[in-house]
């Protein structure tokens, strides 16, 4: 399976960056060559200049919710022209996925809890 | 478990609109007030104005990512104050979740998929 980088460690993350949003639905086929290229695919996106972190989760069902985060677009334009992965996206249509659908979003506003034994309710908050 | 509406019908959504990402970490417990408040909430979002669809997926290492779809900035703040959502949030706090993180993001590029039997290869690209 894919890994994902803690939400919460976000050290050096500017204070402007993008999400990728990526949602999809799994066809049947390809179990074995799906779980190889989609962790290839996130250990070079780790290495691509601009990358600050990935989040993924896959359910029952084959639905999937992976979202990658970058210090501007040109670094999310360049991921998307490499070559590897340009080979990937073009497996992943034939063999992969029954629809998937990508949103790049520019985060405005982002807050988060952290349970604690001590402090239950601590919640940062934070607008720009 | 929570409803998805599908990431493919986007009739009537307007050009510019909003994403929250929600990411969190189940606690291990609280397991069918967690269910019964997670429908709940995704029932009461789609009846709140400015809503425009959600996703949602939950991996077996308690692992989720939700993101809803809004028009603007505005109806999320809206929903983030509606009295019983604050009642449930206040519950995820102290029951539901470890950790949570919630992005608000500016949509700012879409493209899609749908593979077909005939033509496998569509993809729609839009840049706003």
């Amino acid at each position: 399976m894919m890994e994902t980088d803690s939400a919460l460690d976000k050290n050096g993350w500017p204070e402007r960056y993008f999400a990728v949003i990526f949602t999809a639905q799994r066809s049947l086929s390809g179990d074995d060559i799906y779980d190889l290229t989609a962790d290839r695919m996130v250990w070079l996106a780790q290495r691509q200049p601009g990358f600050l972190g990935v989040e993924s989760v896959g359910g029952d069902d084959g639905i999937g919710i992976t979202v990658s985060y970058w210090v501007d677009r040109q670094a999310i334009a360049n991921w998307r022209q490499h070559a590897e992965h340009l080979a990937a996206q073009a497996l992943g249509r034939q063999e992969f996925y029954d629809w998937y659908r990508i949103r790049v979003a520019e985060v405005v506003s982002e807050r988060s809890f952290i349970a604690d034994t001590i402090v239950k309710n601590s919640e940062l908050d934070r607008d720009i």
